[in-house]
């Protein structure tokens, strides 16, 4: 594997996609190959055995693109899956909580933090012993927002309604005095300037997006694995999988990323459960289902 | 299989229990066997290929309970797999959406009716086209509201902010002057007040949970399936079943049946994919999606 060969990033859907343009913005040699778990998201709502059994599923299918380097870009994914994972495979993998809890342990002034994300995100507590590593004396406090996905989701980015919903879900931490908060879940950097209305211009925003894609640059320097400036432009440089729904996956990626994605193939997810499914698929080839944009 | 063996429900999680309850109620006589696909759903936003072959798994585990009849109590899956799944069993299987459209039709005074669901129910069309069934002249009139599950889900029900969601989504419908409203998603019943309340009381709700229980007893009575008077109590009545979280399907179950049920048993519905899923979607045209797990 060369050091022009891809990052896998994935998620459960499109939200990793605030991961992959983070990545595209700072890391602009890097070759991708992104996969959405869009036939059974969300993850958020689901228990660490069922995370961990589907992230190993994409993880499986990842390697068949061989990758050199994998990135968790859903925070449930990386609370309940990212040490298992880790211990299992040889090339780098980071997750997107790690790198977003070490800078909110160097920002915050009072030491209290928020950190908002799924139902998973949340109860697994995941970003309050990332910040301890980094931040002895802080104190964490966490808040589920389950119903923001679906605000992200059906559009309504910019919107009093969504305002209302993030004003009731920050009243718990407003209470707390913290100072910095966590959007821990990849939709919600595009609910940016919501958080930061409600929030107030004391609290400090930290977007684990951004975060990660500056550890990955940082890692794969170490590694030896950075791309040279031009040595991918000849090859297909992003390719986008998702299990299901490709047309709408495209619509809402070219509604965020920074230019229009071509094409988005469809796989079966399921099949990469075995451990000899890696073989079969291998022989049936990449067909996939391919679902072009229409222009 | 006698007239005691159970009736089969499914759905893609929680919701599918507001078709249970009615059951429960109106024919409190019967067995039934409940499976919740809560490793996977939402239903309501994936293709129609997907929700199929979901839809498949969860026949197949059923047929493994030895169900005497199925009922589909997911709008979604009713829209999509209803017809399939009718060909392809010998005992009788119904969905949630002929009944209501029935229903609707027949209440109707302007013919103007209303059709609240997700999106994927609403894409489908098929309320439409059942209603037509019955009411030739019917204007049929349909309005996606993906926020809604979640805020069930959430536990908001009776709240200033789902109130507001529901004002916005019934806006479009508002200009049709529907006189009838069908809440065309299993979750949505337990907003009846709150779509009361906005839709105002010149519009009648058909609840589609209510019309399938009827139609079930009706429908067993003339297969001769139906269960006599005391010939079910001896065993175990009712058997519940996810494929993730049981304890929050158990805690959401509570909350809206009549009693509380006591054990939820998490069963992995992927292992019920079909042997020969393979030549199937090959033949299909989907090479590449084609890797069977089980062999």
């Amino acid at each position: 594997m060369g050091i022009d060969a891809p990052i896998g990033v994935f998620d459960s859907g499109v939200g990793g996609l605030t991961v992959a343009r983070e990545i595209m913005r700072q890391l602009p040699e890097e070759r991708m190959v992104y996969f959405g778990d869009t036939a059974r998201l969300p993850y958020g709502t689901k228990s660490k055995d069922t995370v961990v059994r589907f992230s190993r599923q994409i993880v499986r299918f990842l390697k068949t693109k061989d990758v050199k380097a994998i990135v968790i870009a859903c925070n449930t994914a990386t609370a309940y899956g990212l040490e298992e994972i880790k211990r299992e495979l040889e090339i780098p993998v980071i997750g997107v909580i790690d790198a977003a809890a070490r800078v909110a342990g160097a920002v915050t002034r009072n030491g209290r933090v928020g950190v908002v994300g799924t139902t998973g995100t949340i109860e697994s507590g995941m970003y309050e012993k990332a910040l301890k590593k980094y931040n002895k004396e802080a104190q964490v406090y966490g808040k589920a927002c389950p119903l923001l996905v679906s605000l992200v989701e059906e559009g309504w980015l910019h919107d009093m309604i969504t305002e209302e919903v993030v004003s009731r879900y920050l009243k718990d931490l407003e209470y707390k005095s913290i100072d910095t908060l966590i959007l821990g879940c990849t939709h919600y950097p595009l609910l940016r300037s919501t958080f930061s209305k409600v929030a107030g211009e004391d609290v400090t925003l930290v977007n684990p997006a951004y975060e990660v894609a500056m550890e990955l640059g940082e890692l794969l320097d170490k590694k030896g694995l950075s791309c040279g400036k031009g040595v991918a432009k000849e090859k297909k440089k992003y390719e986008f999988f998702v299990s299901d729904a490709a047309e709408k996956f495209c619509n809402f990626a070219n509604s965020i990323l920074p230019y229009d994605i071509e094409r988005v193939k469809q796989i079966n997810i399921e099949a990469f459960e075995a451990e000899e499914t890696e073989s079969l698929f291998v022989t049936a080839g990449m067909a996939g289902q391919a679902v072009s944009k229409r222009r």
